[in-house]
């Protein structure tokens, strides 16, 4: 935990460079985690951090290049010849290796992986660039520990130490068949724990849990939560053992889920990080912003139909942006809890059930606040038509956006769209125009004209 | 992955616990995952998941019982007697043990310790819940695996046979002097690929990332994310090692901090799920709607106070709803990327550089929106004066939002308050009241009365 980014190290790194002092910079960062070279290199202009790169062993700088951000590695890997680059890629595991292959433009793939000297790595490799990148496959590394059944634990010791050697962490042992079958697992604990002599098909766990090389990247995030898994094998449909996916791949999975949900909620499209340019903010931000001005416009022509209420009902027109607000946020509330009950899949019952829960949720709130309005507007207008007309309104409105907003999204679920992109200004722009169509209807039939 | 929680089964089981057939019920649960009898447990009534608890083994209960829900794990714990819990608890991991006697009311919890055998078990709780719930100290287990640097491979692996006994699962073995002092580490691997003659000192790897007992839980996440541990050990001031904590608990951490900012942006207060009952969602979900009913009188108060511009140009109070709309978009956008940024930690410079890009890609996307709209509106209604009014102040409203969505969430940071508040109906809300007030005020001064 001791290291610190400071002003002074990125100076300091950067006079280096300018010196070509190799020497100094390589006794600064020798030791240094590669995640903390990654932020360092985050800070640098782009020529230093490829200076960096090419001065450092590949197998810190492979490591360094996956810790980047994509678009500094993707500026980085430009400059590097395909050999440079297949020489990172021999120090990561298949699957960072794959992943960084896939991020190279298509006619330097080829001329890069044919710089890869260790053939058993090039297959894996191959293998998995042809996975979708969100399925089980995707996530896989072919980096595991697996010995035969028909072992015993002397032989299944000697062969793991040849196999540990290029897995960086051993949490279970896979037990195979001769037709390289998953029939179970070992763990290390327990190799520990048993005698040397002991055969391996008396000590295996016969119960063990694998995923399916097509399922869904969120589905095995969903099972290795429930299960507490740290580890997963992953098996084709014959139940061959192909790979394994840890723990940490499935962190990365539930916070880019988490992330991409919160930003499709606040109005953002893609995802932009605070220090992208201001181009980058401005497509994810542009759609959703032109969408809630078509929105406004829309109100706009709803309110201009009833114009001629306004000249003796002005106050009906001072209250569109509260019924407005009020439609907005019990959409958005009603939406995110959907969203977040489909992601976790803990939505239980019927969709009709669903509303009806909601119907009675916006039952109560709507008539609490209805009756605040209703009290409140009263006393400041002394006028029961216009105060009735605004929260009998409010109350319409109010059950009408708890509907859509539950609705929708277990409607685009159900289509197999992504039901986060119903949170947000989606939900608020329809909304919105919705609310201020009801409220104008319902005060006109109150009030009349 | 065989197990499917299908009406039948609920049906199933709610009628052997009927006719009290407990050896059909065992068999059916016996080989069961915990977090699937947890599912089973959700679903049943109240006195039937009791029943089941009782029936089963506390080696299995208890993991049962840390998988339900809160709420209804509350319900079966006030139906145990003291004991019952006690026997519970000796099952667990001393981190769940102390969540769970947490969970108790206070009186219960000394009963309930009191009946804990284990000596060892009842100080290493007591000692944990002494910590905060948000730090490092609130997260470890006291269960780990250690040996002294002094010792020989031999003495190791004898000692760890007996601590492994109790550890879930070993990820490091931690080097201490003496003293208790955290010196290093080893892993498994290494130790299965060491000659037992070697001496420990001679193999261990004295370098090794530790957390201070009072860290914040999400500094302990960030770490341990940014180094890609899968456990880390947990030390006090003096580097005495207290416990470990696993990227299990912190894969939780991640989880609860992503849905509480999603929540919080949605306008929920408390953590409700999908399946709460009413009144909680009501609770969670009043608050802000309150908010809104005030920021909209508050809107129509500032609407009345320019009522003597509705005669002659009506259209200005048609698009309030647009002006309304587009302030709370783009303060959620703003504030949303802000309060990401800094859970990353990965914010850089300063709030004025920030609120300087931030002023930049207001005019960028506020200049696109107002021409657009100057142009839909001077075709529509043909008045070059409404028109400038509107998109000019749409313009300004947009630069605004954009300001108060990016100070406020970096104000309360500073000031130590959770930035998240500042999402969702909070930031909303203030911004269709300050949209309002800005856009009249700017179309008073382009149109006159």
């Amino acid at each position: 935990m001791s290291f610190e980014l400071t002003k002074e190290l990125i100076k300091q790194v950067t006079s280096l460079i300018q010196q070509k002092n190799d020497v100094a910079i390589l006794a600064i960062l020798e030791d240094e985690h590669y995640a903390d070279i990654a932020e360092l290199l985050d800070e640098l202009n782009f020529d230093n951090s490829t200076y960096i790169i090419k001065l450092l062993d590949s197998d810190k700088t492979s490591d360094v290049l996956m810790e980047l951000d994509e678009d500094i590695r993707e500026k980085i890997l430009k400059n590097l010849s395909a050999k440079e680059i297949a020489e990172e890629l021999e120090e990561l595991d298949t699957d960072d290796a794959a992943d960084m292959i896939a991020e190279l433009p298509e006619e330097r793939q080829e001329s890069v992986i044919s710089h890869i000297e260790d053939e058993e790595h090039v297959k894996d490799i191959v293998e998995l660039l042809t996975y979708d990148e969100n399925s089980a496959g995707g996530l896989m590394a072919k980096e595991l520990v697996k010995v035969n059944e028909n072992w015993n634990v002397t032989q299944c010791v000697r062969e793991m130490r040849t196999q540990a050697e290029n897995v960086t962490r051993v949490h279970s042992i896979y037990v195979v068949d001769n037709d390289d079958k998953l029939k179970g697992r070992l763990s290390l604990k327990d190799l520990l724990v048993t005698s040397t002599k002991t055969h391996i098909s008396e000590v295996y766990i016969p119960k063990v849990d694998a995923v399916n090389v097509n399922d869904k990247a969120e589905d095995v995030a969903l099972i290795m939560q429930k299960y507490d898994l740290e580890a997963i094998p992953v098996v084709d449909d014959e139940n061959h053992l192909l790979g394994r996916i840890t723990i940490d791949d499935i962190v990365d999975v539930i916070k880019e889920e988490a992330e991409k949900d919160y930003q499709l909620a606040a109005g953002i499209t893609e995802d932009v990080e605070a220090d992208d340019t201001i181009l980058e903010h401005t497509r994810a931000r542009l759609p959703w912003l032109f969408l809630g001005l078509i929105g406004g416009v829309g109100a706009a022509a709803i309110m201009g139909g009833f114009e001629e209420m306004i000249e003796k009902h002005a106050i009906l027109f001072f209250f569109t942006p509260l019924i407005a607000a009020m439609a907005g946020n019990v959409g958005v509330q009603s939406s995110a809890i959907i969203v977040q009950g489909l992601a976790n899949n803990d939505l239980k019952g019927s969709i009709s059930n669903r509303l009806l829960k909601e119907f009675s949720l916006s039952i109560v709130n709507g008539l609490i606040l209805s009756i605040l309005l209703f009290v409140f507007t009263w006393f400041l207008y002394d006028n029961i038509k216009t105060s009735s007309a605004i929260s009998i309104s409010l109350l319409a409105v109010i059950i009408m956006a708890g509907f859509i907003g539950t609705f929708i999204p277990l409607f685009l679920d159900k289509r197999g769209i992504d039901p986060a992109i119903a949170t947000g200004p989606f939900i608020t722009t329809s909304n919105d125009i919705f609310g201020i169509l009801i409220y104008f209807m319902i005060a006109k039939m109150i009030i009349g004209i």
